[in-house]
């Protein structure tokens, strides 16, 4: 075993999916982190560095999603060694999209490059929501899976979580509008009803069922008629102004459907590759019209997972 | 036009199928309903008889799901005629296998057969869904499109339905047990909490999206590992005395799931065609021990919709 130092990148990701409460996500490769990882004796974390587009993340291993991700890994592994590690963030703080759970994911990549044996990819997803916990407060994989498989992907359950894969129609990509507001991903949890309408369970559960039929059958008029989220938009749009014309934009040029990205501030649409530009710019002018600035990005709906960019 | 007397068939079934309350079922075409009709004068529907295993149904048109099915296609349709039905039971009342909806579907797939233009089968679909609205006090397809279409149907929506049949991996059938129980679809869903905690609500929503995902994938592991009502079974299944214990013994012999058709009292397994069987005489046993009798049944699930079978 000669190496001695990884570099993995780990792509940035749409929770929700407006449909997929906590269970489905996809990865936007346009964006990520990067996390190197060198062996280090004795089985800790050390945190050497954070850069990039974040800086004022917690250097205590326990306290930052990558590191604790680590000392899982390193726990449930009885690893003799643990890791330095320096983390380049690519992703904004807060953004929504997936920021924690990608350099989690880009952590426990690398480190599989540093073991012995290396995991399976559900070992690889179990130590990356350890990691992710300490962001959000509780284990979930709907950015984590995404991020460390690449596409659409669903995840069914927390202790032994199975992963599928969905596939979406080629010719469907997603434009992911940023704008440049904060919400964090625990005031927008605390946010949440603690219940839901029976109703409304249905209604949402219906287009969950439409959605994922819709896109293994390449059916674009059940994927349009399914893709909205009647039980967590409704509550969390109050944190971004100007969310329902922004939304309202985004259909007006055709998009198949426009909600917000995890937790928010984030929005995407899902459009025909043809409709996108149109798409985000009046998204991106809606915003601009409240003097809210934003980053945007058009990406294909299906991209790549993390990878290991550099071996040492 | 020369047809003046038709009969057609609608196959029983299986809604909800644990984990998609309100929007998913499968046809049972083991037993069903026969709806025979002849054009009569005057835009009105005159009952004339009900046979089989259920005669004292009401022959007030309006107040019998399949003459509120043909009531409503009259006015949709603007008919110039009525129609004169008989009614042939062979779905036992209040079992939760569809009965409701399988006479209401009869009724609208015989008089198309009497129509000058023919319906779409959503046409069919949104007048039979007005006649199960008799029976069960809302408009919901769960009954009425599996036994339409025939096989696992998904239904997106109630004023504009989609409609999607789902493949199922050829070798699973269905074992089902219906006990001499009599439960009202009224009844089950008074017992129903008007809400879902949002943890169940995530666990019942990646369960439906795994099952969905494994029927299409062909993933026996994700069928089995998603097939758990979390929101609506712990709720009625103090309705049924035994269940816990019968749907314990169907998993043991390996049933891929069991739970409640529709709004009970039939039980329902998924099982290979190989263990089917087994996971019967388990269930049929267990309700034995109780002194409950039962009637069973071993299908495909995947069978046929509703069809003609007799014009003059």
């Amino acid at each position: 075993m000669n190496v001695t130092k990884v570099t993995a990148f780990a792509p940035a990701s749409v929770a929700n999916v407006a449909i997929g409460f906590d269970i489905l996500g996809f990865s936007v490769n346009a964006l990520g982190d990067r996390v190197t990882l060198r062996r280090a004796p004795g089985g800790k974390v050390q945190v050497r560095a954070i850069r990039g587009v974040v800086e004022d993340l917690p250097l205590e291993a326990e306290k930052n999603t990558a590191g604790r991700a680590l000392q899982a890994l390193i726990e449930s592994r009885k690893l003799p060694f643990g890791f330095e590690m320096e983390i380049d963030k690519g992703i904004p703080l807060a953004s929504g999209l997936g920021g924690s759970a990608a350099s989690a994911v880009a952590a426990v990549v690398a480190a599989n490059a540093l073991l012995e044996e290396p995991m399976t990819r559900i070992e690889m997803l179990v130590a990356a929501m350890e990691g992710e916990a300490v962001a959000s407060g509780s284990r979930h994989a709907d950015n984590i899976s995404p991020s460390l498989f690449g596409g659409l992907v669903l995840t069914v359950g927390i202790d032994q979580p199975r992963v599928k894969q969905i596939p979406v129609p080629e010719h469907i990509h997603a434009v992911i509008v940023h704008p440049h507001l904060q919400v964090s991903t625990k005031q927008a949890r605390a946010i949440l009803s603690r219940t839901v309408n029976l109703s409304d369970f249905v209604w949402q559960t219906a287009n969950l069922a439409g959605f994922i039929s819709g896109c293994y059958t390449g059916d674009l008029d059940l994927i349009k008629a399914s893709l909205e989220d009647v039980v967590i938009e409704k509550q969390r749009q109050a944190l971004i102004p100007g969310f329902p014309e922004v939304r309202a934009a985004a259909l007006a040029r055709g998009a198949l459907g426009c909600s917000i990205s995890g937790a928010g501030p984030t929005l995407f649409a899902l459009c025909l590759e043809t409709d996108a530009p149109a798409v985000r710019a009046a998204m991106v002018s809606e915003f601009a019209s409240r003097d809210i600035k934003t980053d945007h990005w058009i990406v294909p709906a299906q991209s790549g997972g993390a990878h290991v960019v550099s071996c040492e």
